[in-house]
């Protein structure tokens, strides 16, 4: 699916609807998008916030429903927004204050929430460019940090990301949250061990993974690219088979008593180390 | 305070006591530690885990109980460190998973809890050395971003850090967990504007801040020592007066879509610039 491609069929506008009860069918499905499982039978997810739902519009995310508190639709941004995603299919839906709470599980909710379709891309699109660096994560667990993650990939121009193995959901509220909005930009596939090897088998640049028993420091590897970064689980870093599968494993020194960085914070340490001579400002 | 003098008063051994009911009031004044006001009236906080209550024993942190699942007494770690915990003044109370369920808010709760003395140093302490670097946070809001960055500190062996005006408690469940034990290896002050800028005047080395609006890239900064190194708030920066107390202000760039990177990345990103000619392998 081409993340940037206009969407080609016109739809019809939503429908605006007012929601005053916390047992309304509709409500339900939306809070129900918190469990995993609802989320892969729907292909929905929540987004909160009018910056995460205007940044789905701008990328041309299928906004199913926009839900706004339902005094402030006066906001001219919020209006537009709705209007926006109205036009292009969303049902609107004006609630109080109290269902916008239950809905993202927060004393002081955001005035405007998304539901949107997740997309995910396929192996096959996976088609590094030559400067360009991708992002393989194997089982990552935390959903805070696969969302810094997104973010930090998004901020150094990252080539995308690839999730290996069992890992947390990127599409999960903690996960999109905390994106601030990068999960609209940043590709993401999913692929088993198996398809993994096939497209580390094709790659024609650096395949890099971190490991605590390496002895070459992260700012002396050699980083061809295309490059593949790939980082392991937050407990128990790379399995012996992805660390098989890198050209190097580089090691990010560590001066004082810590054992280990936050796997945000490597992640980010080697994503600014790897485009250290193509960032500027 | 000094954080590495052995203790020199020898304590009466604590209590052992097995202890059922959630009722029971010191389970009850546990529970309370959730909150920062109990915290702060007591001057305790909770650390979960075998390997944080150890960290707090090895670096002469007071434990003043140690709580444990009672069917795991019969594991030599959790026994030796009990008895260490005793030996000086610790109370040994006994429980049940759900107890410590309750304790932590965690459905899989650890098998050990710590509750332990805060330290904090004062503003005399702040004696940088010549080649070391102090990171300085405003107003800073986010427990997990607190305790990653305490966690990094420790990784690049910073001399400590200053917390400046109303932050965030170090001593929450969620800052600590996120430390992995570095809150008992990194000194933390708090200091008030004005006791900040009495340091700031005498400080030897640079003063630099992290700003979007700076056009100085932090790869072209001088990182004079010993560096001073300043992150503002999550949402909104450093204010005028923190950036006007810089001697500079740098920028990471960005190349992509995202608006900013998560504050514990940025100041990871930073530390690890700042360090880049000392820490090795």
């Amino acid at each position: 699916m081409n993340m940037l491609r206009e969407e080609a069929m016109p739809r019809r506008p939503g429908k605006v609807l007012s929601i005053a009860s916390h047992a309304n069918p509709r409500i339900k499905s939306i809070r129900a998008l918190a469990q995993v499982k609802q989320r892969r039978e729907s292909g929905l997810f929540v987004a909160e916030g009018l910056k995460l739902v205007s940044d789905a519009l701008q990328q041309n995310w299928p906004v199913r429903m926009f839900i706004h508190r339902a005094d402030a639709i006066d906001q001219p941004a919020i209006a537009a927004a709705a209007a926006r995603s109205r036009a292009r299919g969303a049902d609107i839906l004006a609630v109080s204050g109290e269902i916008l709470a239950k809905i993202t599980r927060r004393e002081n909710p955001q005035t405007v929430v998304g539901v949107i379709e997740q997309r995910l891309i396929a192996a096959e699109a996976i088609k590094p460019r030559a400067d360009s660096v991708w992002i393989a994560l194997e089982r990552i667990k935390d959903p805070g940090n696969l969302g810094t993650i997104i973010r930090t990939a998004d901020a150094v121009g990252t080539g995308g990301i690839i999730l290996i193995g069992p890992s947390v959901d990127p599409f999960s509220v903690e996960a999109v949250r905390a994106t601030m909005g990068s999960i609209f930009h940043v590709p993401i596939a999913r692929l088993g061990d198996e398809h993994f090897q096939r497209l580390r088998e094709g790659w024609s640049g650096a395949v890099v993974g971190t490991h605590l028993s390496s002895r070459i420091d992260y700012r002396a590897a050699e980083y061809r690219e295309p490059v593949l970064l790939v980082m392991g689980n937050e407990q128990s870093g790379l399995s012996e088979a992805l660390a098989n599968a890198c050209d190097q494993l580089v090691r990010i020194p560590i001066a004082g008593e810590a054992d280990s960085l936050n796997l945000a914070v490597a992640t980010a340490v080697m994503l600014y180390e790897i485009r250290r001579n193509h960032i500027s400002l």
